[in-house]
């Protein structure tokens, strides 16, 4: 009797610690929430934005297998996402008010809380290596318009003709939204990654919103809002209507919710999104993984367009609910 | 002997309720913090300073004692520090790499989570009304720039001639922070208020940092960061080395530790000023109050100008320790 009693026990601590082991990696993208439905997306476009989402989050796999950072991660595959016309984040950035295109981004190493951030740029090809440039080669956290411009230049970041951001679909989009503010008009790029070494890491960018004045800035930019990162609770990247994310401090509040108050990322993840986002009006979603690798994708929005993988060869792509 | 017992417990209870009760109103106003001692600071300009201090605290608890709301005591009185020379904001910013004044502010609402901010603008005399106009009369949160300046000039801001910002002083430091990057070089004004009605409002301005560049921005502007309300918690606004209080997210962490940890704030604001901040080198200080009417004025840095006082009749100003 004694013996099985010492049996249980070892099972119960072996149990015990496999709910702590952590998995090698884990990696979520999302490439935007929102009105996204079958209603606005044609199947083709929904096959292009699920072969893009695929591309970015088998270069991220390929970093991770062969033990890459979660910052190189992040700042590839959201240099993908820039490069695509599909998202609202470099090349598909949307226009503000003046027909101009102002973007904005950041990035944030949860190792050392070290994080850098552009906003209101308009000629940075890749606002996410600006942002990692700000954090890496500067003292400072965040820089904007042309002095953003100027220092990304400087360490040798690509600045590109504004006519490369000129894409059909945003300009119509502006004509439309100028017509009828009701439209949706938000969008955004985002990725969240523990790599090998168990270290987090996030990075969100935006061409901001549609039809935008008077140099609004969003929430991407925006450390502890539209981004955080930290060894000691979990990274978030988010998507949606970027003031409410900032008023919700929605970033660092998830993460001030799993250490503080002792919530699983899941749990946090829900309880801003759905219990304190959603009934003050603040549509959108978020991305999340913790120090284990568990990842949380909620939104409050009609759909959320994502991926997912780990090292335990689970993923998916996702692009309506 | 059960007669004695009830009166122990009826004491006992009376006692719990009395921890509970709230004073009427509280308010803390800060002026900066940093190398803040009398070797930098002669007794002529210590007096300057508590006068306007006091000056300030009185026009807050004049308005106090009326019934007026925190988010009016928050502006009035940072209109009063922005239109004195001697602190970093508003008539007193400092100068960037480029010999312009570059100023953030902003403001927040406990009761509603509302806020409003600006960045980067050159023009506008009083930021803190701005940021309060970008809270009151746009459906966002943050502008910055130029757009920021139209938006406060189209809602009646008062626009001042760059010349306005010119102060001898705050030019021969520009000229000293260019051959010596050594020299302090930061400096904020704010004010946290619980006003009669139980509501709790913060607001933070500042001429950033001498001879920045790039476009930089600060933890001032950003919401979470420089400056936070919530009616839950408490309201914070942060000074010093802004770069570290963006990545410790130090005016939410606060909210955070008391509303999810069960920190009072005067422990809350000690974790993350001298046990998060501090070994990370983040010099500065922040100034808070609960929803109670507690307050808290911890920095790490040599001293940090600060006035308070409550509906008990407490008050005080203080430049040093």
């Amino acid at each position: 009797m004694n013996n099985l009693l010492s049996l249980l026990l070892i099972f119960a601590f072996a149990l015990s610690l496999n709910a702590q082991v952590r998995l090698e990696y884990a990696i979520v993208i999302h490439g935007g929430a929102g009105n996204i439905s079958p209603t606005f997306i044609s199947p083709e476009r929904e096959k292009e934005i699920t072969d893009k989402l695929s591309e970015a989050l088998e270069t991220g796999i390929g970093i991770l297998e062969l033990g890459g950072s979660g910052m190189d991660v992040v700042e590839k595959v959201i240099r993908i996402l820039e490069d695509s016309p599909l998202f609202n984040a470099g090349k598909g950035a949307v226009f503000n008010h003046a027909g101009k295109n102002e973007m904005d981004a950041s990035i944030m190493d949860g190792k050392t809380l070290n994080a850098g951030g552009v906003t209101g740029v308009g000629d940075i090809k890749n606002p996410i290596s600006a942002a990692r440039m700000v954090m890496e080669k500067s003292p400072h956290v965040l820089m904007m318009g042309a002095g953003a411009s100027e220092f990304a230049n400087a360490n040798g970041a690509e600045i590109v003709d504004s006519g490369y951001f000129h894409t059909e679909k945003r300009w119509n989009d502006l004509q439309k939204q100028l017509a009828n503010d009701k439209l949706e008009k938000y969008g955004t790029v985002g990725c969240v990654v523990l790599d090998k070494d168990g270290n987090l890491a996030a990075g969100t960018s935006s061409g901001g919103m549609t039809n935008k004045r008077w140099g609004r800035i969003g929430d991407v930019p925006i450390i502890g809002a539209g981004n955080y990162a930290n060894n000691n609770s979990c990274a978030v990247s988010c998507t949606g209507h970027g003031e409410f994310f900032i008023r919700y401090t929605v970033a660092h509040d998830i993460s001030a919710l799993m250490q503080y108050k002792g919530l699983s990322v899941e749990e946090a993840a829900y309880e801003v999104v759905h219990n304190k986002l959603k009934p003050a009006g603040g549509s959108g979603g978020v991305i999340c993984v913790d120090k284990h690798g568990n990842i949380s994708m909620e939104f409050n929005s009609y759909g959320m367009m994502r991926a997912w993988a780990n090292s335990k060869g689970e993923m998916g792509v996702k692009v309506f609910d």
